[in-house]
């Protein structure tokens, strides 16, 4: 089984990080998790703009990349947008969002999650997606790390400042299930979890797992309604003028 | 990796089903399903008062189980609520309830989703679990077949039977993923699937897929707040006068 | 006209304070306050596993001793779920839940009201409540005691720890109504009223009034749907195995 | 125990009608339902316009009439709005509105209550006071019969139709329990309920006897925050130029 | 096209700041602004009581004033109920009301909006517009300043308060748009937005700008459904008993 | 004053259509609308897929315009979300949707509103927007035209066409207003309004107005908080690897 571990962004550092969050649990022989880079794609993906701008490559690439590397899952690995109901209406393999998946499997985990970002101008943007979702009844709150108070240089001062900022979700929002919604917070996720005694997810590693799961079991996002198929073939809707891209030379030429 | 397949009821029959669901998609040579019958569980289990007989005597035994048998992860099988909540405060181990588990994933898998039940009297207790669960902006509708009408008495006649009801709620309430809340319905759902082209979920199935990705990732509930441990041992709250059960007893010489 | 003062406990202590609190504004002379204890209750009733350990005998119980003594409607009296709607669907005379009535009248009385319960860990249970009344539109918070903090082992004590956790949720919630969500909280209202100015709710005494005055006009639940009769027998729901309780014996003999 | 039963409208024979309902379950010798009537009301309080011109003349009276004639509790008698509010914020005495007091009864008697309204363009208006209580989470629809299907002059014809459009409601949208919106629909309360099998609310009737209730508990509306005492002495909202009534009179010369 | 700025108050020093608001904004030459003070109104309207006292004669007063000055639109400048449905069901013309249309408008110009009124006591009548508005979603809070902190006899002194409270609301309850509900305010928004660089709508410029927009569009509410004319002509509404207003003696010689 | 009617589509004709809409009702002649064209944009915009695809290349081109030619407020042409917010985000003018300026507007013309939409897979699609600006309590619900019933070759058949799907809207969903959710429906709406007497919503025409008088009074969305400028340069966002387009080029330039 191939899962395809798809990062919206641009920056190899940032996917090497998100690997290893994905491999960390995967213990079935035959899963292979296949990384991916969005060729076009920003190395920041902080806000609405930069969404819109990821995704229009990001998407058209997953798709040829499915079709030329026999993919069985896509898993979005950016806690956003991106176009994940896009790419569900254009395939018809299992597509998850990390932010999505961790969000839902949240619900099942506790009275309510909060979401961890990274950036407090991300909140709304965030909130948005919650409401996309439709978990507003299960979401504590969606709160951002304050980056400029305390120490983010060392892996010390990073882990301390997390620690109070999820003391003060639990405290004050209600929340006893926390999403971790910045890859790079990823590793510290079992750390804080031992240390508060609360659940910390992971997004990354289990929507890989989720994917999995979803292939091994046959189940797939419903392609009636929602996310029937686009109504006129995907190369009608990628229109670049004179410079088409991979992604329409090689439908054209098909 | 061991999974307890519980049935809060005494029927040998259903549990025979439920465990046909269960093991249909399991491939890790690892997982163990075990499964588990309610000793002083009905038969029947339809309303709130069944709820109440059945799971005091359910959640006691699945305790003890958990215990001798060193199981891994529990899945709660009956399509109800069954104390989900009283196992999850008193174990440490993943617990999964078919009900939750399954409308939980259907979120991820289309626009709204609708949950079939076996009888209409049913449906105010079933909406009352999608308001526990806070799923209602997800929740097309829940809706009960009409036994009344119709042949139940062949395959053939369920299967046409289901197949109007799904095709009346996708075309009324919008759904376009159902979740079939009657485990004797599981044996159509992939055939209905391929008819009707929308998702149709088995939640013996997925829960207990979903219960083995939960023990491979060490997810579980969080065990702060909502779900921690009760506040008095456990065998305070299981007086039984002069008449005490095995639990008490095992409880009371350990 | 006789109304069971119906005890999910064990507690006769707890009871006779309940008592008190019921007799205490009972006019008509016509009307009987008959107190039941649960005789397999547990003497702590504080989370979910508590609920279900105790409701299942107590279920039984009430329902017998409304047919033998003739009961015409019946207060559960524990500030908790303890299967009112079992009882809804079980009899056919009003069933009156504190929890329920209380929140329900609060509705009335105010702009918002807010819960004090007895325990911060019991916050989550009260607002899966407050969720199942479908109340939450009206409900400020559920707000749970801090018994690490100030004297509690003085009646001014108390009484200061009450007035200061009231004046925070007024304060800070948005509340103008107080409903109290502890037994023991009750002999504390009326001087909590007069000194906070703001209505406090008596849970067992405007209940048990309240069933007096649906008895008076012959108001009860709705008997078609939701709490319809269980489709079977109720002794078919309460198998004992070898142990059958006064319940199942009397209705087999019958 | 004096309950004023204070109708907005100017229509003695519809205070006779609402009256009669008052009375029919008042058991208690103490109490004296006092009629009143709105002396500068119209007959016909159908709209938003309506209420508005009705309610100004009536909250001056009632208050005026609750100081004269020492009333223990006022039952605002038109299904609507009519200054409820503010005859709390005015009064200190308990203030029930037909309207809130039958829609927050009938949470606690079924699973989704209907209220079936006179008119079919009065339904926006009694939505919105759904909004204004925030019951509409429990609510499952406002319906009004359609007065220009069937036979409305004899009691058989209105009996019939109001059991088609009750019918209707419990099939179609969930209902269990009925609020009846008219008051000339009260005196089919009985045999509707006893015919359909459901629970049928007369508000006259029910929000009578609640007020007795009150009166008996000591319950009242808190006189904090929402209904707190105007901020002005109350003539000073009361000024009509040369014109004043007999309220401002009264209200001066003291 | 001539715009009705009709005050519910009677405060002609108020009225003189509402139309200077109005006027600021307005480059169209063929729009008249047309001043309105409420006759019969009081001086104060800070509460439910106050409302309806203003009401009853405001939309009757209106009413007469469009028939005799050919008005094109209606301004409701005051922020609170003031009977705008009322005016929308009995007129034809666009009525738009101050707290409707600024936080109406606040939904598009933010991710959440917060109100800031003059008094604390005022906040659930606020809240309650907003349910009836149905805008609960997007409204972030709504604040009193409180009068007791602070220095309010001086320009610098109101500025000052202002803009502490709205600090907080931003900081704290996630606004980024601020909708000033009191008339008072309006002379300090734009030197808010400038320092807070967040938007601050003073309700009468947006509300008279909107009328404006939608008698050049022809855009006016429907008057089928809520807003369909009363059922009754409006001077059947309009009873005086034997002290007619100018309203019914207009309406009575015609 | 210029607007920029921005078209996310790349249809002349359909251009054309909105530019008559936007045009229709402008009177101030210092107003003038800029149509522009997306030059990468699709023909077809009918699914996440195709709002992705047409929204980078659009939202570049859009700031590039504003730039070039002074452009004072943006009117996004498109009735879906094609990156409004991002936009809103990037440029410090008033930016309207029409799918979002039309609906809030709507909010304040009746009791709910309906959006009628030209695809019936569009639906889910529409209902996400929904969600997104938060109207959901004013949504009575979204509608897609049947195209396989029905004459839709002339005039007259389309006509007879919407306005039966608007009557059944009317009549089952409880609309009293209606937003035509596809800008080739806009030439029907005014003889649509005019037979069936509730108000019909063009929303090129309204948002056009509602930029204009946005311009006039200074109004403009919050720049704090959800619509802060992106936290980088907008060019760092666009990369495109060998090759830049217009807007990068130009940015790097300068």
């Amino acid at each position: 089984m191939k899962i395809l571990v798809a990062n919206p962004n641009r920056s190899q550092e940032l996917l090497n990080q998100l690997m290893e969050s994905a491999r960390s649990r995967v213990t079935n022989p035959a899963t292979q998790l296949i990384p991916f880079l969005n060729p076009l794609g920003s190395t920041h993906l902080d806000c609405y703009f930069a969404d819109y701008q990821a995704t229009w490559s990001f998407t058209r690439e997953v798709i040829a990349t499915v079709e030329e590397q026999d993919i069985d899952a896509v898993v979005v690995a950016g806690f956003g947008n991106f176009g994940v109901y896009a790419l569900k209406e254009a395939l018809n393999i299992p597509v998850l969002s990390i932010a999505e998946c961790s969000q839902t499997l949240a619900c099942m985990l506790g009275h309510k999650y909060s979401v961890l970002t990274v950036l407090q101008q991300n909140v709304p943007y965030q909130e948005d997606l919650v409401a996309l979702f439709r978990l507003t009844d299960k979401c504590a709150s969606v709160r951002g790390v304050d980056i400029n108070i305390g120490d983010w240089s060392t892996d010390e001062g990073v882990f301390h400042n997390l620690k109070c900022a999820i003391t003060n979700i639990v405290d004050n929002d209600g929340a006893d299930v926390i999403v971790l919604g910045g890859a790079r917070f990823a590793t510290y996720a079992k750390r804080l979890e031992k240390e508060l005694g609360i659940t910390i997810i992971d997004p990354v590693l289990v929507t890989v797992k989720q994917a999995e799961m979803m292939v091994e079991t046959g189940l797939i996002h419903s392609k009636k309604r929602k996310f029937h198929h686009p109504p006129q073939p995907l190369e009608t809707y990628c229109f670049m003028g004179e410079r088409h891209n991979r992604f329409c030379d090689k439908k054209e030429k098909s």
